[in-house]
């Protein structure tokens, strides 16, 4: 996506280590037009009428999740980190490692929110190694809906999570995919 | 606003404790439609052609901030709760009490996204003790930017978040406020 790549290399930062910064307007700060574009473009590629709902991850997914959920007319539910009190029942839970907050994490679901009657896509703004999106994978298993694909916004291709969910057979589609990032150096994957 | 009303009395459920449970619609599963509705009345209260943003703390302020950013053209900025190697640099922060997850948590806002020119509208999807908007609050008055107002979805009336603010001359406007919420039993204040 166009749009989106520009942005990454006019107002995004690589810093050493391959840490791609995108919070002026991303993931920190929210730009909701260019939110609102990247819905229409996952609409492009994912026949978003025969979805039931959404589903992302707190907290930076929520943004685009949300426009999403509003622009294809279907509910938003976003999967809580770590045991909350205000959850209580039937959790449909699945145990990440967060590299974000360099600890173990639990995604929380509730079974009340998704069942086995859903079509469920799932949308986050960023994957690197995808321990996030696999917790998603695995509650939409658990709760036996059918997953209908992965929307990402920025997809680090050094990184394996987007090749290992692809070899699951998984319809994963990422909006920009950044394949080398070095600090003045930035390669996308052609196609995105 | 009576819609929301409606829906807390048909859809939430009242715990032990004075627990009000909203996350049908409101802070687990997201109904972007009703999320439109409170931007709308939110823009009937405030001045929203003079702010230049929205603040929201993470995680579950964000789907209603960002739809409130989306309508009202400006940047969506939400706190980070705890120290996220993702973010480098100049800091506020703020050292808040979190009754959600019984700990003390630190919410984070870069001092690249929030400036002395800044009018701020704080959105939030809940407020009870208040802790998490008065975190807000103590960024805004650290960044040097104007505090506009603060708008919240559900606020818990017979708690004491919503008193505290009021009395620090905040234009603090709730669009429910509960009095009194014991199972069966819910009482608004009038004017709602």
């Amino acid at each position: 996506m166009e749009q989106l790549k520009k942005r990454i290399v006019e107002e995004g930062r690589i810093l050493p280590g391959g840490i791609v910064k995108v919070d002026g307007f991303l993931n920190h700060r929210i730009d909701t037009s260019l939110m609102d574009a990247m819905a229409d473009e996952f609409a492009k590629y994912f026949d978003t009428k025969n979805i039931t709902m959404i589903l992302t991850a707190e907290a930076s997914g929520i943004a685009l999740a949300t426009i999403c959920a509003q622009k294809y007319g279907v509910p938003m539910v976003f999967a809580k980190k770590a045991k909350s009190d205000n959850i209580e029942g039937g959790l449909y839970h699945s145990d990440i490692f967060s590299y974000t907050y360099r600890k173990k994490v639990t995604l929380l679901v509730s079974q009340n929110w998704i069942g086995k009657d859903d079509r469920v896509l799932i949308i986050d703004d960023f994957m690197a190694n995808g321990c996030a999106v696999r917790g998603l994978i695995d509650i939409v298993e658990q709760s036996g809906a059918e997953l209908v694909g992965i929307g990402i916004a920025v997809e680090k291709g050094f990184q394996e999570g987007g090749k290992t969910i692809r070899e699951m057979g998984i319809d994963l589609h990422s909006l920009a995919i950044i394949d080398e990032a070095e600090p003045d150096h930035i390669v996308f994957r052609d196609a995105t």
